[in-house]
């Protein structure tokens, strides 16, 4: 995915909105399928630690070094806690809007810049890599997170740790998403590889591939890109992140 | 509009869902132009008269007589709340899983009919017919008001009351509304007249005209059709009621 035109960029603005105080939007998604799903969940990407989810408050002790990568900073919740903890933080997402925000706010190193396009970072780098928020999910898919992984193999030192977080597809009764799986499968990708746009007033964003994965289809995609599952930290409900070591 | 076809009923799994205590889901509107709203307020249609709109409970009191017609009654608040008064209520939908919901909370006129099959309805019958919740907007047109304010005409009786509650599109500073209905004047169309449809999880519910209008057009639309404005009771906010007499 390139960087989102700003008039397509729904994301953006329904952070940007919550941002300026202009009000308290739902977040919702569209799946390609029809199936539309809200939160209201906007604020969250404002959090301080004492919002996080459990898994990343207990995910976030093992950030190390002196310089992390935050894929899909959003409004930078995650880079303001280890900027302010000493870390020099690259924060990075493809929405023009929430980087905006992002540097609004205080983060420094935030800029307009596609996962796929991060072979533009300098090499040897980063200690730390983050994907809070389900943002394993930004892997897109099987092939996709290979290649990606390898790349930030590429751009990490020796002992870089990457915090990633996802949610198990599996964990669901509803039996729209189950159908959405099986109909998946059959197409040749993941079971949680889900194809969604979000919606924000009159914004339509680009639809986009986001990857749901089980901790064992975690493992076997990390599995031969220079990384290794170290542990999963659970929580109650199908969230969780992966601790990952370079290897 | 026809009945909606099961497999199309948003709105009706919507009010369904809430009903059977499978959660509080949102109302999800899309409008043709891209624009989505959702409002947490699926409850709101099975309030009892407390949880009225001001000017709804206002417009209550204007009931008169032995019979009434609800259109679009939802889950049945208006008709529960007349039937409880001693008026014989007949309470239609389009929606299947709506009028399912009504008749199990206890309204026994509750049948499946679409606004525009009331001609199969037994003439000179009614002294009341309400059209809350901003129901005025299921006259969906101009021209389609006027064929329809004719038909119940010959449905009522002598000295029959309509209550309908429009919202006035005019009060609004949103620049994509703004635009909308800019647009719908350029084609000819209402400036309130919205092309929407409702999204329930996987359900996509049939595009349909919703047709909001200021008082002045609700005057003029009303003008010849056998009915007359006696007053509008008005709240804070665009919506308000119009207590309008069969001449």
């Amino acid at each position: 995915m390139k960087a989102i035109a700003p008039r397509h960029d729904a994301f953006g603005q329904q952070v940007w909105t919550y941002f300026r105080r202009h009000g308290s939007p739902a977040e919702i998604v569209e799946r390609d399928d029809g199936f539309v799903s809200f939160s209201q969940n906007t604020a969250w990407y404002f959090g301080d630690l004492r919002r996080w989810s459990p898994s990343e408050r207990r995910a976030i002790r093992f950030a190390r070094g002196r310089s992390a990568l935050d894929i899909g900073c959003g409004a930078g919740r995650v880079s303001l806690y280890l900027q302010e903890k000493g870390l020099d933080v690259t924060a990075i997402d493809n929405s023009p809007l929430v980087v905006k925000t992002a540097k609004e706010r205080g983060v420094r190193g935030a800029r307009l810049l596609p996962f796929e396009k991060i072979d533009r970072l300098p090499a040897a780098t980063f200690d730390t890599v983050v994907m809070f928020g389900n943002n394993f999910g930004l892997f897109g898919g099987h092939a996709r997170a290979k290649k990606l992984l390898k790349q930030l193999h590429h751009l990490t030192r020796e002992g870089a740790v990457l915090l990633a977080q996802s949610l198990d597809p599996y964990q669901t009764k509803e039996s729209a998403h189950l159908a959405y799986q099986r109909r998946n499968r059959r197409r040749g990708r993941m079971s949680g590889q889900i194809r969604i746009r979000i919606r924000f007033n009159q914004f339509i964003g680009p639809w986009f591939d986001y990857l749901l994965v089980s901790a064992a289809e975690m493992s076997e995609i990390v599995e031969g890109t220079g990384w290794e599952v170290d542990r999963f930290l659970t929580e109650d409900g199908p969230r969780y992140v992966a601790v990952i070591r370079r290897v």
